[in-house]
């Protein structure tokens, strides 16, 4: 509370006395207010399971997206502030637009979640804006057909994965996942983990209505997606 | 309070200790004493009905709009500060003109509602102006005939809808258009069913003056208008 | 009084937790401080009355003019900041220059208000600038010989009137207006109308040598001024 | 008070609770503190009789000067700040003199009173600056032989004068002007007269060293200037 | 505290009376926070042993590295904010890179580090920024094969060192690197020092799988890596 | 103090409400606490007296000019923060040099005194810098051999004198010239004049070391210098 | 204390009432705590002694050097925040470079402190920096052969010495130096005379390994340097 007083807690140009970057903590806490999506690298691909949080019966199912495809062989998708994450996406997709144009071959995965951490850093040490309060998450399979699932935090750190989640509750369904995930899952059972574990966490409040999947298999390299009630098959 | 007191809410720059940005949700409470319009997907077309809430003998009906004409095929209008409207759609216009000088074709109208998104996405992240303290809805008719409707918030998120509303009531409405509202209405039904959903609404408060209809049949790919008294056959 | 407290009304950038822009509607009170001006769609043209409420004998009548010619056919007037309305106004009489330099034919009434409002509004919007403390009234004889008269607000919002009102007493005047005015009025009428509304609402402090006169006959294109002394055949 | 104790009188970028621009106000505090300059539209030309305060006798008398020739046509002074004078008059002459390059011919006196004031306007609305603090008189003959004398204030309003003041005691010496001043007054009169009008209102501290004239005669449209002394036969 | 509550630590643009920079005294609290890294110059070459303090199994171990390649012949890593690190470290790869494109030979350690240094320096200075939260540590094999470990502190001072410490519990380790260290060293044997120092330091949170090793022998001129398991031998 | 407490008197940017520029007040004390400089116009030249304030023995005497050449028929001094008057006058000297280089004869004494008066202006109105805490007094000999003695202050105001001061005790000093000071002296009976002066005014004090004449002779038009001891036969 | 509660003392863009620029004044007290070095002019060339005040036997001792190389003619040192010194030195190395390739031969010594004392001043003056925290001192033998020794201050001043001091213990240093500096002093006495100083300066912390010297002779014109231990003939 001190350092709230202070004012130490006001900008990103600023570090309290304690060493902190006080304005990215909060922006951490928008990540955990959002919606939570968990990715999985898979034996024949890699897949991103989305709760998109919305079930309104007017909205148009396939208009509420809410994982991004960065290029045929790349998906994402944001936790928090959902505006920011598309702004930031719909940059990776020109981005992985030119690079194609330019050396006529697929972007790298990591190319684009570091270009897209960079631009996180950024907004977390010069004046004039504030964070980009999302975790980004970025599944991709490369030109080698190596999978790979990166997450990038509000500070524009970004880590590889085999399995991780971003958004609410991520620390209990990062325990989940821990037990339950194997490199030998394929899609289908990647899918399944994952909705059951959302299931487990959301209890009374869980809608097959409001998830959304999307996966590339290694061979077909081009997301696929599955919507709402599509989905039922995959409750235990 | 305390988040007051302690100056969090003075930028959008800044993120609140609870991960909120504050003036946006200001923003979003200036949306909500706009007066409403609401927006059909019908089978023949799409259609704004907007309540202008005006009521001046000596303003002249026609000289005061509140629908937009984007384009032949795409209609607009917001709720909130319709200065910040104003200014935003005429934008859209211009980008509506370019494209179809640049490439021949009418403009898909959900590029229009992500450009406009992402305007008000930008000016809720970045120093030296407000966000946009409107709402936006958007309705179109794409080259393959199909009908769009789509409501960008405040904080730059866009969403698609079959049938949607902005504004004063906001909630109320959602409520009787999830109650009334059809994919089998032809766009006569659609104005019917929304001006008495204002009526029920706005009680003594309504007055078929206030209220400008646009709307564009699949066939047609034209705006066309309704305003004021021509609008009484549509009351029950 | 709280909001003052907070600093919510020290800038254009900030919303109050109300959603309100408060240093808008401070300058709005500036306009209900500047002297009034009455403006006629008549039937023979346009007209606008203005109370210039300068009476020192040694100010040269013809050189403190409070009605703008912004091209041979549209006038226009405000209330407010008068050095405010001076720029802005005289950038109009350029963009009108412009416009017939370039397309060889006079501006349309309407894109003069136009992009009178948008400097408006985004003096309303970003930082490092106060909003415009004016009131623009703007009427015009179009190249179609319709009659145009219009009103942009401190926001950047206009509208199109038959008849209309800015500055000190506007709901007083606008009443006496909507009682007062007809369509069928011709310019003699209409000018006879405003003087006497003026005498009516001024009282004691009405001086029929603080008044200008402005307007223009649809089949001359061309504004006449009447001064002063010369308007006294006009009181009832 | 109020509005010292809640800032708002800080910046030109704010509008006050009731509708005033405070700083600007302030500013014109200092141009009632500086000392008063008087001009004159006489018969045969046009005249300012400036105090300028100064009695040391170890300034050179004609080094300080306190009215700016701004071309053969046409002479300015000012009351407040005399830096600021000095920086936008001396403007003023650079203008004046790419006009005359430009189109070989002299300027006309409005059209420089007009950029200085759109100077001064321009510093009451926009961040990064104060406003002039500085009334700004300018007297010259046209080429039309017509006479003019202006007068702006801090806001960058300005008005055409047969005769007017600025600086400290303007009130008075109007009230004394609007008694004195003729138009038929030559320009020998109308020194005497200005000069006997800073006796009358200055007393004791009345100092005929600390005055200087300048004037343009029709004819002779070139400023003559008198200093000091040798303005004692004006005296009465 | 007297100095928080006058808010001289709230800007690097700043001094404090007794002419301290705190914000620059808080990024260093950060760098203390953030895991340490060894650096040692060896007979045959220069080694960087890392702590990256991550024990998630789902993390893919070879996608979390805490030492970056600069060139061939640099290595490098940094303690603190990792985000501010990786930003600044590529961009470091980039100019080595482009040095050796434009001299066609390999970039000197020194030319890399100070640069950096620059960097770190201009970030304490400016406004608009935050220091970088890190200190540097960077070895590497010049052209004429000599051996060199520089560290960088947040001020943008920089030294050259036989064997150093960054990051938590840095004063200890350096005085137990002191007493172990000798020039007669091989990498072997410095990769058992570091990692036996580390042991005995973080004593029950010392984990192998924690860390990370990078060295470059004089002869190859190309950095190798041992992450985690595999660095088991080298625990006494 | 009432001003001190409610900020008006933090930047150059604001008035008081009393009409002042306080930041401009407090760097005029800054340039009373600076050591004195006394300049004559004398028969046969010009010439100015400083005091350095500097006793150091290991200071080179030659090194600490506080007189410039501005170029060879002008020469400069000033009053208050050295460093702020050195950067402008060299300044100044580069402007000199571009005039002779452009024009092909030396610069006219008031060109370059009223550069700085202008740059000292523009110091007192814009933010992001604070006033130069300077006087400045400059002396030269122009073209047509008449002397020219000008003083401007921090407002960026100029004059002409026959002889003036500026720093500490510019009041007193003013006084003794006023009494001393004849137009008939020549360059000889100047120095004199001044350099007893100070010895009145600095009393126990005063030290002859301290002191640095130059001056220019009207034939010669070439600065010449007198530096502490030579000075002694001056001394009465 | 009145001063700071009252916030003149936050940035170099404010004078306090009594005319201080405190911001500079704080930075004085960062340059006095720095470790000090002695210059001296002597009879065959100058030198420069140097305390590091670094005695980590892990520090490689040719890598921190205090001294920097400006030109082959030219060294300098300074004292207070290192890496401020670092980069500025470095911009003078490269203006030294920049001189010798532009006009074939090398810079004179005070055109490099002047360009470095601007700098300085500049950060005293303008908003968005602080003032650099380093005293300066440079010396060179030019090309004439003659001798220079200078030290800039943080204000941007610089004098000229036969012999100075930076840094702690500065007065009395200079007390010391004032006794024992004679002009007849040759290098090697210089140095004994220097390091003599600090031994009795510093007392019990006095340790000749903290030790860095640097001198040019007249006929060489190329920087030698003795390090650490190699001094210690020197001691008495």
């Amino acid at each position: 509370m001190q350092h709230r007083v202070m004012g130490y807690d006001r900008a990103t140009t600023m570090f309290s006395p304690d060493g902190r970057i006080l304005q990215v903590e909060y922006a951490e806490k928008t990540i955990r207010l959002g919606s939570a999506s968990i990715g999985l690298v898979c034996s024949d691909g890699i897949v991103i399971v989305a709760d998109k949080r919305i079930s309104d019966p007017l909205v148009l199912p396939k208009a509420s997206i809410k994982i991004w495809e960065i290029d045929d062989h790349i998906i994402a998708t944001a936790a928090g502030v959902l505006s920011d994450a598309r702004v930031l996406l719909e940059h990776s997709q020109v981005v992985a637009q030119q690079h194609r144009v330019t050396y006529d071959q697929p972007i790298d995965t990591e190319s684009v979640i570091k270009d897209v951490a960079n631009i996180q850093q950024s907004a977390t040490q010069y004046a004039g804006t504030r964070p980009f309060g999302i975790a980004v998450m970025m599944a991709g399979i490369n030109r080698d057909k190596v999978k790979k699932l990166y997450v990038s935090d509000v500070t524009g750190n970004y880590l590889g994965y085999k399995a991780s989640v971003i958004g609410e509750n991520d620390e209990i369904i990062k325990g989940l996942l821990q037990k339950g995930y194997k490199e030998s899952l394929n899609i289908e059972q990647g899918i399944k983990l994952a909705i059951n574990i959302f299931k487990k966490v959301l209890g009374r409040s869980f809608d097959i209505e409001r998830f959304e999947v999307a996966f590339i298999r290694i061979e077909e390299k081009k997301a696929k997606r599955i919507h709402g009630a599509a989905l039922s098959k995959y409750i235990k």
